[in-house]
């Protein structure tokens, strides 16, 4: 007996839900958890199906794009753990929540490495015996500097990469090599405060709310699909320093869960959103 | 085209969503949202379905029975506004704000009428012209008082029984008359509090979060199963009567939100407990 | 035995506390509750003291005079209801709550009128008694528009101008008027989706979180400094219409909060912010 | 120039401020940050004032004692990191975000040791580089475990004990060593299940928001003086096991707050409630 997911992305239509776990059905797999979704704006039908049984993936599939319309999208995937990389470059507390919860079992997730360019938090990497690889953008360009991480990160094969607080803009080349992979944590409630420093922004505004925003980065202006986001009340009493202080704990405590969320599979794309199941 | 609900609640089998959902599509039905969970603890399966297209309710009744369990309970319910009756003492804000809110759309519902053991209210419902009863409890045994506000009560043939605030204990008779049909909102975060002046209790013990709490009552010791929670967070500087004005605030909102769900046939009781859909 | 509150605003200095507590210790005046703030940034001190005693207003503010800075700002005002004039447009929620709660005692405020350039929320008005004046905008210059407004607003002498959902934008002469007195909602989580149909944008956007902000109308671009925001979780199955729906309660419930705020005088504005007590 | 807190404790009285902030004053120390409150129940004033300048500490409290009524409790602190030795059983959760955020700055704290009842987390401790302590319970009588865990916990002297998910009930004898200094992380939302399992409790009665409580550990029976709560929502779909899991994000969280809190001088005990500045 083992545990997959069933993700179905396809143009609505009568009789979806019946057909699909009908196909379950046939195959004896028992259902555990089912949500489905329907954009009537777009005509777009989304479900998750978490299955329990003994899986003959490739007549699943067969038997499901037999009954579902042309050009739908389905993927049949194990929830076992996930191998990421995670792009750091000076702060600590994205990547040691990460670090921290992986090691504790709170979070399911193999960190195949951390790749940074700064070499600050390669002590934590190691407390934890993960591989590290200092990668200096000094004396490079953009490109050669995506090269070589690009070279040291392809070594892993992760599913995703994470950007725990990575301060780089990334190439439309390099975005474009990992779709929807690639998971960053904005320091600010999205779409507010988008440009650099928000904390500042937020201070100078006077805003009573600060918030952080996982998102999946594409190369949309807008910065991606957003996958979570959460917010802390604030008063005038807080600097732009202590704003950025107390944003951490938010800014940790999203990445982390939007990671869970993509990992367990509960996470689907489209367009510049997502449907989070 | 209407659009109704269908709630199943039975035990736990394989391929109940493709037999429920067969049967929808074969009546034509079109599914707007499904939502599904099973208690594994217990092997019982619950099932939300909204649906829109013409409906011969009995015939889709029928080949339910057919695939389904026995013993299961099946209803197909209209989404039209609903009838309740409105019991109250003294305090207006639970009162006041389903009667906003039903008079600009907030809440899908038709008050038929209020039921109060003080007349401090009459004016308000004057104010919306909803019929006030006003029924004294004085001189009266806590039998007799039922009995004449069950006569009122029964004349208008609510779905629901609201106490927005109605503060005498009714007798198992009268729960026993609307099971799982009458709502209760209690000034405490359940099952903290749970006797007389929850607020002065939550000030002694020192508290730093307060919460209200909406339940269908029934005759189980600690108070029925809940439908909806909320807090707000509170500190030292608050009074008892601090918190009491501040925790209105959430009583009347979690209120109104735990009716609107019942109203919209989102929860299901079963045993002291709610799923809600 | 009277209560007043006591408002200081003056650049920082040594000893400030001490000097301004000392003048009250000097009148005889208890302290209630006493909150102050510097903004270490601009170097400018600020304080509530909310006191309770007999007051000689002149003589106390004399007093003041002498021991603080130039130019400093002090007010000393009574906690005694203040008057407001609502203006409207076509929504409900926002007047309905506030009508609401200063009907039980929710909101410490008289509502000396309400202005719509709708006829719609008259009949609301009605119910509670309060003057409702129709000023149409329609075959009118906005300054004509304006100016008839005035007029109406002005013969109540109102200390707030409150706008429950104003759909029109007002021009810097009528904001002129009400320097730091006109109190608005935003039906976003500023300064996220400045613009036309926020909810509108929230979903195009696919944000996880929406929300919405109190704040003071003045000329600058970005609508003036905040009062209160508050927020609610959506997901991916909210429509546009969900949105505004789900929105409508965090709107009144963030404006009435906001309003209560101003109306206790705990709120003072500096530049394009505020500081809360 | 230092930074210190003063904290004053004492029954109230007119011209307490001015007299406090006069003396201050005095010794041209600068008020960065001031905070009182009045428990008029109680007759009581607490007062926090963060202070900046060159201290004479008992010059300046031969002068508070001089202005303040008999029997007053005046305290004058340094801000600079505390130390403290954290108690564990197995759960890693609640240590491992001290450790981290102790690691990267995000709580001023010195990490004296840990004790543990268990050897389970004597490997985070080392990646740390902490003193790890195994003190097993087994064959031992309470009070003979206890008493190699004080002579250990002595050795480091340290200001606060942390309970950070340490699973046994300390003895009367233990807790009166530590008055007001041992912090605890309690798995519900106080007062709610107290007892056992406090989830499983919470699964058991269905409720919709589930919580957890930092408090100072004190010989009441319900557990001592609350310093900070916080809570999650969870759903009918939650088995005991998720609500465990998700939990733990809470526990970690509000322990953490709570320490900080303490660290840093901002809570004030008195009776069985807390001052929270």
């Amino acid at each position: 007996m083992e545990r997959k997911v069933l993700i179905t992305d396809c143009a609505d239509a009568q009789g979806l839900i019946t057909k699909i776990t009908g196909v379950c059905f046939k195959h004896q797999l028992n259902i555990i958890k089912n949500s489905e979704f329907v954009d009537n704006a777009q005509g777009r039908f989304f479900m998750r199906t978490e299955l329990e049984g003994v899986f003959d993936d490739s007549l699943i599939l067969f038997d499901l794009n037999e009954v579902l319309p042309d050009s739908s999208h389905v993927k049949l995937v194990s929830l076992s753990k996930k191998r990421i990389v995670i792009m750091v470059t000076k702060e600590a507390h994205c990547l040691g929540d990460i670090l921290m919860k992986a090691y504790y079992g709170g979070l399911d997730v193999e960190i195949a490495a951390i790749v940074g360019n700064y070499e600050t938090l390669e002590p934590l990497a190691v407390k934890f015996d993960i591989p590290f690889h200092f990668i200096c953008h000094q004396d490079m360009t953009r490109l050669e500097h995506e090269k070589k991480m690009i070279e040291v990160i392809e070594a892993y094969q992760p599913e995703y990469v994470v950007l725990a607080k990575f301060m780089r803009i990334l190439t439309p080349e390099f975005v474009a090599r990992y779709p929807n992979r690639i998971i960053n944590i904005h320091h600010s409630f999205l779409p507010a405060f988008i440009g650099a420093s928000p904390y500042r922004q937020a201070w100078e505004r006077g805003v009573k709310i600060i918030g952080a925003t996982a998102h999946f980065v594409n190369n949309c202006l807008d910065e991606g699909p957003i996958i979570k986001q959460d917010v802390i009340p604030v008063d005038h009493s807080f600097s732009a320093e202590d704003l950025a202080k107390n944003g951490r704990d938010v800014e940790k405590s999203v990445l982390s869960k939007a990671l869970q969320l993509v990992l367990h599979e509960e996470v689907i794309v489209y367009g510049n959103k997502t449907v989070v199941f």
